[in-house]
């Protein structure tokens, strides 16, 4: 298998994640050149006028059968569709991988392919509630924490492994090698869930600013800050959503059963209960900023 | 009454907020002084070395005794007690004045007050995670809105309403004038539902984390930024929470009904219902920020 620096890329899905990482690429002349497709020919315009792609091919397929590696960069059940539909073109020692928000479900059509094929999931933990091309920033991955997750059994070689790391640290992150189940069960709880949180304000807000918008106006930093997850592009989680349906509608049932305890416990005026619970959460918080 | 310029103010409290609010009035040169109150000796004299306070006089009776203009910046359920404690040895003519963030306890104790007292709420909607003076800063007020609310029938005079006004503008803040009952309401929805979305974040990803610490690592910036209000000052919040109990545990309702509705949709594979909701959630978004 080539090295990263010899190695033709080309990106599928040039939004936020796949434009970025175009950037990011040409910015650090990281590999020798870098093809794009978008099924939106208007996206696949802006990305060479912002330098994200050296050049671009029509369909995917065309693009990707010139590559030595191939990185799916859209919305997730787009990506379990490309893999099958990608497979047949891809170079004998090509390395296929992915940006996708969910893992579980890109593995497993991963591992249906032919044996020739290498392939690795990824997921670098980074973004923005900005989406598309005009978002996109090289600096989008500088010191996040980029998930691969190799297939199982051993199917992803060494050497397609480390040249999936060679791209993460060649991006500015920090390569977190494990397995998609574990992976998906993780951000279930701390990426997945705290969207589905932001929702819940969104909605919670909207219903008591109906009689009265003043809210909006005193709607603070507070409010910005825990809602800004709603703001995620809605294709985007649509498909994250229902990759991961246990694990996410786990984690939302946890999180409303605590919701409604700590409830109860302020209409009940339960102070002495509620006095260590929120010393509890605060010093959670500070642990999780260590 | 007095012009903001020509008053000798007091902070009780000298905190983020009345060591902010300090730090704001003396910066700008806003009033003749600022004399500075706080139950902690260390803190005093922390107020003294940034230059948030002129001056400090040991109890908070000495120091409101000989100022124009007197702020509580404690937690809400001390604001309410020095109401009362503070009222006998107040200045005929002083306006007496908070920062709580409930407001229709502390605007109940003030209309107890002698007749010849002046005295409003206020309610700066702005703050961080980190609590304490040296988290104080000048800038804190930029353009926030400052919510005030006034006594029930006219007990707050013009002049006296003019004078909180001139202060709110004085450090930089948008005053936004509102009776108690209605800030408390809409602060339910917009500030404190979103503290305890944090909150019940900070304990789903505590639980998810026992048997799997990895989750902390793979926790990203949407994790941070949903999960930031949980830092909260928690002698702050548990005021804040159980002086307006019956809007808190009804706005965390609605939420939590909302968390499950959306965990259900995901559950079942309703891609049906869930696209429609995801787009209506972004779109409540888009126009929180306009």
């Amino acid at each position: 298998m080539l090295t990263l620096g010899e190695a033709r890329v080309c990106i599928v899905g040039l939004g936020l994640m796949g434009g970025s990482l175009g950037l990011a690429l040409r910015q650090q002349r990281a590999c020798r050149t870098v093809i794009g497709a978008d099924s939106n020919p208007q996206t696949c315009a802006a990305a060479l006028t912002l330098g994200a792609i050296d050049s671009t091919a029509g369909a995917p397929d065309e693009a990707a059968a010139h590559a030595d590696v191939v990185v799916l960069a859209t919305p997730v059940r787009a990506i379990i569709a490309l893999v099958e539909r990608l497979a047949p073109v891809l170079q004998p020692d090509a390395l296929l991988m992915d940006l996708g928000s969910t893992k579980l479900g890109v593995v497993q059509a991963m591992a249906r392919l032919p044996e020739h094929v290498q392939a690795i999931g990824g997921h670098p933990m980074c973004g923005k509630e900005q989406a598309g091309i005009a978002a996109a920033a090289a600096g989008l991955w500088r010191g996040a924490v980029f998930c691969l997750t190799p297939l199982p059994e051993g199917r992803t070689s060494p050497a397609a492994l480390a040249l999936a790391q060679q791209m993460a640290l060649a991006v500015g992150a920090r390569p977190l090698l494990l397995d998609a189940a574990r992976h998906d069960r993780l951000v279930a709880s701390s990426s997945h869930l705290p969207y589905l949180l932001s929702a819940s304000l969104m909605l919670a807000a909207a219903e008591a600013a109906a009689p009265d918008p003043l809210l909006w106006q005193v709607a603070a930093s507070g409010f910005r800050s825990t809602g800004r997850l709603a703001g995620s592009d809605a294709a985007m989680m649509l498909d994250v959503l229902l990759t991961n349906r246990v694990q996410v509608s786990g984690a939302a049932r946890v999180a409303a059963g605590h919701l409604l305890r700590l409830a109860a416990l302020v209409e009940a005026e339960d102070e002495r209960a509620l006095r260590p619970e929120i010393a509890h959460i605060q010093e959670i918080w500070q642990e999780a900023q260590a």
